[in-house]
């Protein structure tokens, strides 16, 4: 897949400040022991029907947590198209009482604890238990986006909630529990330790070139592919193979901020991207995130916050090495990777 | 497991200054995907003959990469007991010419790339296949250990490395392709983004409360057992279930001056602590990392840097919010989790 004639090299990205070693020997390993292949389970033609133990199903919402919205479907043939509703499971409870400011002191040297406040909300994406989200046309996609998008917005009100990290797990391995199409979001009363670190890193950058590290990306080699509003591209010092960032091409902080047209054409993008890894990979377990801006943040903070979404197929397992040291081994070059996602027609 | 009716908790610890969420509810989810559980191959009774697939077992020594050294047998029954060798498919080459200084210098806006310089090594813990890490005598772990300590003071001689991080991986799911029993280590010629950030909280808890992260811990519910120079603990923020650090109980910042008396104490402790899982957890892949300073750090940081070798049992999957936000959800309250470790009786 590599090619495996390239000499290792390491590699700094500007965002998260994280080094990646690219080691296209290490995809010629022998192994004796059966790793964990992509293992989605492959879906059936989709008769319509829902599956008689799926929550998530039309006809089954008595089943599930509480209903925060619901968008209807165009033509008023289904009750609805998506639905917005509360983690049954939730990681954080949205009854706990806020963390005030003084919880937030440390307890010892430096540890701190506090509620488990927060908001953990399930975005079902398609009534059809066995309709994937790129099966959806765009303006299907699009719909999805925007329910995150108004979902976001509901929770930057909440004088308490820092930060809200929207998420997509596809395929057990990924992390999903239902097979059905959803994505997630956790709505948090602290900013998550990846956030701190990705705004002091584009800060660090910002204060020395007078760039940002998103608009300053020059993807000619990396590039998979381009819209009028979006860029798609293996990111220079990805941590994963065949990773892909598409990234709004005018600067932007926040992602909800982001306007319908725009975000027809973020569909359109993320729908062909998804496909592309589909097709290349053989229908790879994957996560999506989309990396926005903590709330409240000050104005000076936003020249150099840019939003972006962060596709990962599941490719490889990461070990002791990537968990104590923070730093990836990546078998596939971007520019090799961007190559062959470029070639791939997208469309069926 | 846990205690479900305990609520959830957000704490962030004061050594990599993550924050994690403890939600005893997550792990009552019901699942329509089936996960990849624990997967060790379970070893058959070992006869001492050598796999004839296993290019680590005893006589099939030609087939590997070059040996570094080896660790004789006590008795001379065996040719060896140990052996460290290098890695046949590297993820760095020791034969690249080291980075300059000037080679890390951004390219674009704080993009950096050098040569995959840098040393990949592997250590046979033993020259039969059958036989596990902690099926071997302290005195044999502590070899171990002290094989660790002897690559990595090698290393710590050569101008252009600048951190090795010693790691194992058991189990396919944990990243190991082979199952002969073995560690890896690698030095890189930069320092790891988690050792950077490592560093940087322990050493603002420094300045703030005078105190090192480590000697600071108030380990009373959370300790599962201690030696006269070791303590083992789950940490009070553990992004994993099960998670277990071993700490030494005297400030020290580099895992490899540990002198021989300490390291036969530290290999009691980790047998232990790798039997207690492998009987509450059923044999569970698992990764271990030792968690040293840089080379070359100055005299001031050394208050602040002390060693630490952490055990992570593989139980969950990492989904798009972990890899997102940098914030683990763990289901198990570390009281918990090092209660029913504390309970367990190791020997047998």
């Amino acid at each position: 897949m590599a090619e495996a004639s390239r000499i290792s090299e390491a590699r700094r990205d500007a965002v998260f400040a994280r080094w990646v070693i690219f080691s296209p020997a290490r995809s010629r390993r022998p192994t004796d022991l059966k790793s964990h292949g992509p293992a989605n389970p492959s879906p059936g033609p989709d008769d319509g029907a829902p599956k008689p133990s799926c929550p998530f199903c039309l006809g089954r919402e008595s089943e599930c947590a509480p209903e925060i919205f619901r968008v209807p479907a165009p033509d008023e043939s289904l009750p609805w198209r998506i639905r917005v509703i509360e983690n049954l499971f939730p990681a954080l409870r949205r009854e706990a009482a806020p963390p005030a400011p003084e919880d937030e002191e440390p307890v010892g040297a430096g540890e701190c604890a506090v509620r488990g406040f927060g908001f953990h909300d399930v975005v079902i994406e398609t009534p059809h238990h066995e309709v994937r989200l790129w099966d959806l046309d765009a303006e299907g996609v699009r719909d999805v986006l925007l329910a995150y998008a108004r979902r976001v917005q509901q929770l930057a009100e909440h004088p308490a909630v820092k930060y809200v990290q929207v998420f997509k797990n596809q395929g057990a391995s990924a992390g999903a529990s239902m097979a059905h199409s959803h994505s997630q979001m956790l709505g948090t009363p602290f900013v998550p330790p990846s956030v701190t670190s990705r705004l002091n890193c584009m800060k660090e950058v910002f204060e020395r070139s007078g760039k940002c590290s998103l608009c300053a990306v020059v993807s000619k080699d990396i590039l998979v592919s381009e819209t009028h509003n979006f860029s798609a591209f293996v990111p220079f010092a990805a941590s994963y193979p065949f990773e892909i960032w598409i990234v709004p091409r005018q600067h932007s902080s926040y992602f909800h901020e982001t306007d319908q047209d725009k975000v027809l054409d973020l569909a359109g993008l993320l729908k062909s991207m998804l496909q592309k890894l589909c097709k290349q990979l053989n229908d790879p377990p994957f996560n999506y995130m989309i990396h926005s801006a903590p709330f409240g943040l000050s104005s000076s903070c936003l020249p150099y916050t840019h939003w972006f979404l962060q596709i990962v197929p599941q490719l490889s397992v990461i070990g002791g090495f990537e968990m104590g040291s923070g730093c990836h081994i990546n078998p596939v070059f971007p520019e090799d990777a961007a190559k062959i996602l470029r070639e791939i027609d997208s469309s069926v």
